[in-house]
């Protein structure tokens, strides 16, 4: 029955908005079960499902937002599908004004957490119930499963729970959604991913760069290795992704498809949100601070027209290695890769883990791993290993670690990956390829294993321009050197 | 005379808040010829001031805020010295129901210039002049010449500029302080001024680990090193102060200082304000985000606690160089400092530049350069240079360039200095000295200098995967390919 208006047959849960994301998402309830009420501004849009896709499942039809509200069974859920910002806000306020008090409201669009936060404490405080839930896949994973990432109170996640699983992508059995944990738990979590995602897509593209300027590899070629790549440890989404666009050849010039694509890459906010929390909270996310970077760099148009015109000097890019040498730099390049994905995996959790405590967020590290194993851009092998690591702390078989890096399985992948990563990066500096993502992951790492910093000489000077004090290695106390005067030590503190 | 309570003379400026800077302002401004009213929410501080300093100039304290408005001559203009935020909003709001229409309040704090177009809003509604200032220098650049970066209206200016001239630092016979914009531009431009600093200041740091660490220097050898470099072309205010600290000796230990100071290093937020800003922007900052990105990873405990049990494997970070060519490799790390330094301010200047467009502010960047030449902590012979470089633009000496890193100087000096910058980012990669700054600098100027960039393969992702589409480079429009059906192209736009 594709229809159910003159039926006394409720809803057991709506979604507002049907546009392509949205769309896809009520088609998806519908196939899994569930009566879906669907209510668009203009109708016509909602027509254009009903006519194109009534056929697959249960849909109710709304002409306005209170005929969508009464056809939705108690606790009435209604997850709007519509652009973040004033539109959604609008949206919120309609649904809250013509639902009940225990009726549950999910934004399922990219807003920004503390949007969320701001808005899950008003709706709260009408007795309703908001959550904000990141839901990752696009439009293919809205249609087939996505991973899904709701924020909300305990009580939401009982009703919008058993809906969401029915939905949602499988990993290796279980569905990848989870209650991340209350108010913006889930759009935080959904932006770090989004952080992540643009990592390894910079990572990707160092490691392509490399191989294409460095060794002189055609695109094809070039995706035969990452088709090789995807059987191993890389094995991804966005592994698998690469090789097809590398693969792909251009109907009309015949060229490569990557050689006529314009190399100024767009982005849409979330990692720059990802990156300036990370500030905020001070969890040095460099990886990802790094692709953001250099996605704003390809987007600088007036200085790489004024290069074009008078070229900044440097080497070509050609890394001189000798064919017989060149499928071992490109295992090399692998490693690289391998080695700097599980420092930007490392700093995204160390933001997720910094966010739960500020924001008091009880967020189970290993379940966000499991949930990003399917349906998700970055879903990927390597997450089970993430997952892994967290679930062995759970059940005693290692000791707490403070970062993944310290994790026996990824400290001794990147141990072993480093003599690799170390030589790409060195050969990559000396041959002019920018790899702003590789580099700045491996000096993290140096960082990290460093026992000594000269962050101790960063403190001498704060103290002689600003009177800042500094600590000393053999007492406790904050301390003072009277620059101006004798040189003498005082304690401050 | 030192009080003037009793006559009918008025004081032309007033500063209220008297802590170190507070204080130490005041006194520079009586030092100067004005007639300085002070007042303090507690007066005993007022009093302080006046017992051990009243007699350096003309000074009029102030009991209450009423007092302290009557004792200044029209237009009253006054500048507060407290802390930012509530603070300095509680004190703005004391002064602008105490003052008239035509008045001047000054921030003379380190506000966040979001908070500064804000504030200058509300009281320009009131028909009272704001001017939020920044003010560089600490406490002896308050007392003996600041760098002054002031922003708000022309005509609060005209009031304003010969009182800030008079106290100001002096550079090559010109006053470290220019009219920088409307509203917040005064107080954009000083947080700017503050994430240079960080750069300037972790290109130091890891200049004095490389030596440290990979040459196996003294501290008190490296301070020599410093004390060569400042003769040069890297003369600067943080250069001969670092030689300093490296030169000092813990009394209490005989100790290097510099080896006694907990390596954690502090950080009050401008800097992380500069990184946010210039992500909202979109311009690169990838030297000043690694600085404060080294600042939180060495301030990460619990991760450098367990690496001091469990150690992260890696080279020791002695780069094996031979005593007769550690003298090369000395001069290599003042190149690769020195070209650094060069891409953290050409990336510190676009964001600047930035920020006008945003906000409508008309910055001369050239007087921006001259008035860092002195008073500031970041002041150097290098910003002769900068400023020489946007003169010549202005002269019609040279065409206009789109980053720094195009002016004919810049250019030949990084060219020059490139080789040496690529052996020690290499070398310190291959022997685990961690170079954040130095490296994510290097990858800045190679992708700047990049005809192609993997951007290309990033924008193939997107559409893949979210059918965000792409540029042609042969043809104008938005394209799409049909990745999951024939994967034919489309035009979307």
């Amino acid at each position: 029955m594709a229809q159910n208006e003159s039926t006394d047959k409720k809803a057991n849960i709506g979604v507002v908005g049907l546009a392509v994301m949205g769309s896809n998402l009520a088609r998806n309830l519908a196939h899994h079960g569930n009566t879906v009420a669907v209510f668009n501004r203009t109708y016509a849009r909602t027509e254009t499902l009903i006519k194109e896709h009534g056929s697959e499942g249960e849909f109710i039809p709304a002409k306005t937002i209170e005929e969508f509200v009464a056809s939705l069974s108690k606790p009435r859920t209604a997850i709007i599908m519509v652009k973040a910002g004033a539109p959604t806000d609008t949206m919120i306020e309609a649904l809250a004004d013509a639902m009940e008090p225990g009726d549950i409201i999910v934004d399922g669009g990219n807003s920004f957490y503390q949007d969320t936060i701001r808005r899950e404490k008003a709706i709260r405080a009408r007795g309703l119930h908001f959550v904000g839930c990141g839901i990752s896949g696009g439009e293919e994973g809205a249609l087939n499963g996505p991973s899904m990432m709701p924020g909300g109170t305990e009580e939401s996640w009982k009703t919008l729970g058993p809906i969401l699983k029915s939905i949602a992508a499988v990993a290796e059995g279980e569905p990848c959604v989870t209650h991340i944990g209350t108010d913006g738990a889930g759009h935080f979590v959904k932006m770090v991913h989004n952080g992540i995602e643009y990592a390894d897509m910079q990572l990707i593209g160092e490691s392509y760069d490399l191989l294409r300027r460095g060794l002189g590899m055609t695109p094809q070629q070039i995706g035969d290795v990452f088709d090789e790549w995807n059987k191993g440890d890389l094995n991804s989404y966005l592994v698998e992704i690469t090789s097809e666009v590398l693969h792909q050849t251009d109907a009309k010039t015949g060229k490569p498809f990557v050689d006529i694509v314009v190399d100024k890459a767009g982005m849409k906010g979330t990692g720059t949100w990802t990156v300036q929390t990370a500030l905020g909270l001070a969890v040095p996310v460099t990886g990802i601070a790094e692709a953001v970077f250099a996605r704003g760099l390809s987007g600088m148009s007036d200085q790489r027209a004024e290069n074009a015109r008078t070229p900044l000097a440097g080497p070509t890019g050609d890394l001189g290695i000798a064919d017989a040498d060149k499928a071992a730099f490109v295992e090399a390049v692998r490693q690289a890769l391998y080695a700097s994905k599980i420092v930007a995996y490392a700093q995204g959790f160390d933001e997720i883990q910094a966010g739960a405590k500020e924001y008091g967020w009880n967020i189970d590290l290993g379940a966000v791993a499991r949930i990003w194993r399917g349906g998700c851009i970055i879903r990927a092998k390597f997450l089970n290993r993430i997952s892994e690591a967290y679930d062995n702390v759970a059940a005693g078989k290692q000791e707490a670690f403070s970062s993944l890096l310290f994790d026996d399985y990824f400290k001794a992948a990147v141990e072993s990956a480093q003599d690799a990563w170390r030589e790409v990066v060195a050969k990559a500096a000396l041959a002019g390829i920018p790899v702003p993502a590789f580099s700045s992951s491996l000096s993290y790492y140096d960082g990290l294993r460093s026992k000594r910093l000269p962050a101790a000489l960063i403190q001498g000077q704060r103290d002689y321009f600003g009177a800042h004090t500094y600590g000393r290695v053999d007492e406790p106390g904050a301390f003072h050197t009277l620059w101006s005067g004798d040189r003498s030590e005082i304690q401050t503190a």
